[in-house]
C-alpha cells in the first residue's frame, strides 16, 4: 500500500490530503490558515472525521509542512514518514514548457521558479514547498501538477489575443487558462459516470467557485477556457471582474486618481466580480439571501448566470454541439438555485434541469431530466486525487510501494 | 421634393451624401480627405457617376464644409442653399443621455460636447461640424444621430461590467455599443427584405468593416452588441485588438517599458488585430492574397472567424435560437471567403451558404441553402440614409418641404 500526500499550497493557506492507493482513499487531510499572521491556524482531520487543530501566530510555511508531517506520525495515521511514497504538489503556472505533470528534478525546479512571472503568487510559494518537502523528506519524489497543463492542446486560434504576434513570441502574451486539474479530473469523471469515452463527449465543465471557469472538451482535449493569460479573465467570479473593456483601465484610473495600472489590475482582482456588483458580500450564499430584499444582490447573479450563458453558447458554436454539461466546485456542487438559473437559459441547446434531481449539494448526480438531449450533471471535483493520481503514474517506472 | 445632408465627420475625414426626399435617392456625395494635413483631397460625385476632385494643402473643417456647399451650387446640383431642408449628424458617443436621434439645439449641442471623454477622438470634431453648418445654414433645421442609441435598450446584465457598481453610478462606466446606426440600417432592412416584422425576429447582424462589432436583436429591440465601453472591445478587427485579458495590460508594460497605460491601449487600438497577428496588413483583401503563402495572415483571418463564431453563438444562447444572420459592411459585404468561413462553423445552429449565391459584393442577397432553417443574407448598409430618415422622422412637426 503507498501512501501519496497532495499539497496545494496558496499564498497564506497549505492544504493537503494523504491518499492509499491503490484503494484512493483519504487518510487524514487538512489545513493550514493564516500563515505568517496572528491566530494562524492548524487543522488536521482522519479518515474517520476525528478532527484536531491549533491555534498559534505566525505560522510559518517551513514550520507547517513539519506540523503536517510531525502530526501524522503522532496520532498514528503513519508510523515513519518514509511510508510517504510521493508527493505532487499543485502549481499554478506551467507556461508553454510544461505540457503534462513533471517529477521535480532540479531543472524542472528552476524552471517553475522562472515561471513565477505568469503567477506571481503563487509559483513562488508552490516552489519553495516543494523545497520544504525535499528537506523534510529527502528521499521521496515529487511531482508538479500544473493548473495549465490540460490547455497545452488548445488550438493556436484560442490561445493567441489579437496583439502584435511579437508580443506572444518573445513575452509568451497568449491565453494559458486555469482550473485545469479540476476540469480535467471533472471531464474523466464524467466520461466514466456517462460510460462513454472522453474522445467521444462534446463537453463543457463549469468550475464554479469563488474563481470560476468553464472548460470545452472536444475529441477529448481541452480546445477552449474561459481565463486567460490570467485567472482574471473569462466570467464574473467573487471578486474578479472577468472580462472588461480594456479603455475602461485609462479611463477609470484618471476618474479614481490611481496612476499605478497594477493597482487598478488589483480592484478588477480584489473588489470586482460579485462583490463589485452587489456591494453586499462576493459570497453566493449571502447574495441568494439578500437577493429578495436587495436589487443589487439579484443583480449580481443575474450577471453571474448571463456570463456563464454566453460562454457556453460561444463554445457550443466551436465545437458545434453539446453531449453533456457539468457543474462542479463551491457554487457548482451545492446552488441548486445558480444550476437551475443557468439551465433555464440554455434551453434552446437541450440543457434542462428535473427539479428533484437538481436538489442535490456536493454529490455526484445526473440532474437533466430523462431523455434530455443533453446530459446535465453535478460532480463534485477532486483535484487532490488527480494529483496523486499523477504522481503514481508518472512513478510508475521506480514504482511506488 | 426635400434635400437632405447626412455629415459623417471623422477626426481627418468629412464624409457627406445629399438625399432627396421622400424617394430617398443620392443626388450628390462626396467625401474631404486628410484634413489639415497636406494634400488634403476634396472629392465629389454626381448622382449620374461624373466626378470632380480637387487637392489643396490643409483644408481645414470650416473650408471643407463651405467647399462642399460652394460646389454643390456651383454644379447646378442645388439653386439656393436653402433648398437644403436639414441636415443629419453621425455622433459617436450619445452615452445614456441619448435614447433616440435628436434635433440639435443649443441644450443638445453642449450635452454632446459634454460626452466627449467617450468619444475624445470623435464627439469634438463632430460637435464643431454642427456649429460649422449652423454657421454656414443658419436657417436649417440639425439633427444628432448617435451610433449608441441602438443600445438603450439592452437589458443591463449586458451593458453592466463585474466591476464596483459606484463606477457604473458616478463615471459612466458601462457596455455602450458602437455602430449603432449600421446595425440599425440593416436590422429594420432585413426584416423588410423577409416580409417580416423586426419584432418576430431572433436577429444577428454582423457589421465587419475595418472597425467589427456583432449586435443581436431580439424582440425588435438590440439586446447585446460586442463593442464594450468604447469600440475597441469584442471581436479581431482591422487594428484593434477586441477582447483581452487586462491582466496583460501591466504585463506588457513592463517588457515593453511603456510606462502611461495610455500608449499601450494605443497599441491595442492601432497596431494590434489582424495587423498585429499577421504583421502583413490590416486590409482582409491583403491577407486573402497573402494566406496561401503566409502561415500568420491565414492566422489572422483564423483568429478573426473563430472570434465572430464564438460572438453567435453567445447571442443564440441568449436568444435562445437564431432565424436569420445578416453580413454587412466592407467584409460583411464583399469577403465571399469569410462569409463561407463563418457559416461553415455555425452549421450546428442552421446557418448554410449556398456557394452560388454567396458568390456576392455589395448586393442585397439571401445566401443562404434554400429551405434552410436560419436566413442568411448580405445587406449592404447605409448609416447615411438611415440618418436623413432621422431627420424626416424628427422634422416631422416642421415639416421639410
Amino acid at each position: 500500500m503507498a501512501k501519496v500526500l497532495a499539497i496545494n499550497a496558496g499564498s497564506s493557506t497549505l492544504k493537503w490530503k494523504l491518499f492509499s492507493l491503490p484503494e484512493e482513499t483519504v487518510i487524514a487531510s487538512g489545513m493550514v490558515d493564516r500563515l505568517g499572521l496572528p491566530n494562524s491556524k492548524f487543522v488536521i482531520k482522519k479518515a474517520g472525521g476525528e478532527k484536531y487543530s491549533e491555534t498559534k501566530d505566525s505560522i510559518d510555511a517551513q514550520e507547517a509542512a513539519a506540523m503536517v508531517l510531525t502530526r501524522l506520525k503522532s496520532d498514528g495515521i503513519l508510523e515513519h514518514l518514509s511510508e510517504i511514497t510521493g508527493v505532487g504538489h499543485r502549481i499554478v503556472a506551467g507556461g508553454e514548457k510544461f505540457k503534462d505533470s513533471v517529477v521535480i528534478t532540479p531543472t524542472t525546479l528552476k524552471q517553475i521558479k522562472d515561471l513565477s512571472e505568469y503567477a506571481p503568487l503563487h509559483n513562488p510559494t508552490q516552489a519553495y514547498y516543494i523545497e520544504v518537502f525535499q528537506q523534510l523528506l529527502p528521499k521521496t519524489v515529487q511531482v508538479a501538477v500544473f493548473d495549465t497543463s490540460l490547455y497545452a492542446t488548445m488550438p493556436e486560434v484560442n490561445y493567441l489575443y489579437s496583439i502584435p504576434y511579437e508580443y506572444y513570441e518573445k513575452f509568451g502574451a497568449r491565453k494559458y487558462g486555469a482550473h485545469g486539474t479540476s476540469h480535467r479530473y471533472v471531464a474523466h469523471r464524467t466520461a466514466d459516470i456517462l460510460g462513454k469515452k472522453l474522445e467521444d463527449l462534446k463537453l463543457i465543465t463549469l468550475h464554479l467557485g469563488s474563481g470560476a471557469s468553464i472548460t470545452a472538451f472536444d475529441h477529448g482535449e481541452a480546445i477552449d477556457t474561459s481565463m486567460g493569460f490570467t485567472p482574471l479573465a473569462g466570467i464574473t467570479m467573487s471578486t474578479r471582474s472577468g472580462d472588461i473593456d480594456a479603455s475602461l483601465i485609462p479611463f477609470l484610473m484618471r476618474h479614481l486618481g490611481i496612476s499605478d495600472v497594477q493597482d487598478f489590475i488589483d480592484i478588477l482582482n480584489h473588489k470586482s466580480g460579485l462583490l463589485g456588483i452587489s456591494g453586499v458580500s462576493p459570497d453566493m450564499r449571502d447574495l441568494d439571501a439578500a437577493e429578495a430584499t436587495n436589487r443589487r444582490a439579484k443583480l449580481a447573479l443575474d450577471v453571474f448566470a448571463n456570463r456563464v450563458v454566453k460562454y457556453v453558447g460561444s463554445y457550443v458554436a466551436e465545437m458545434g454541439g453539446l453531449d453533456a454539461l457539468v457543474f462542479t466546485a463551491g457554487v457548482g456542487e451545492n446552488s441548486v438555485e445558480m444550476r437551475a438559473q443557468i439551465a433555464s437559459q440554455l434551453g434552446y441547446f437541450g440543457v434542462t434541469v428535473d427539479d428533484d434531481k437538481n436538489d442535490v449539494h456536493g454529490q455526484e448526480r445526473m440532474i437533466s431530466k430523462d431523455g434530455a438531449p443533453v446530459d446535465v450533471l453535478v460532480v463534485p471535483t477532486n483535484e487532490e486525487l488527480m494529483i496523486v493520481r499523477d504522481v503514481a503514474r508518472l512513478t510508475k517506472k521506480a514504482p511506488i510501494k
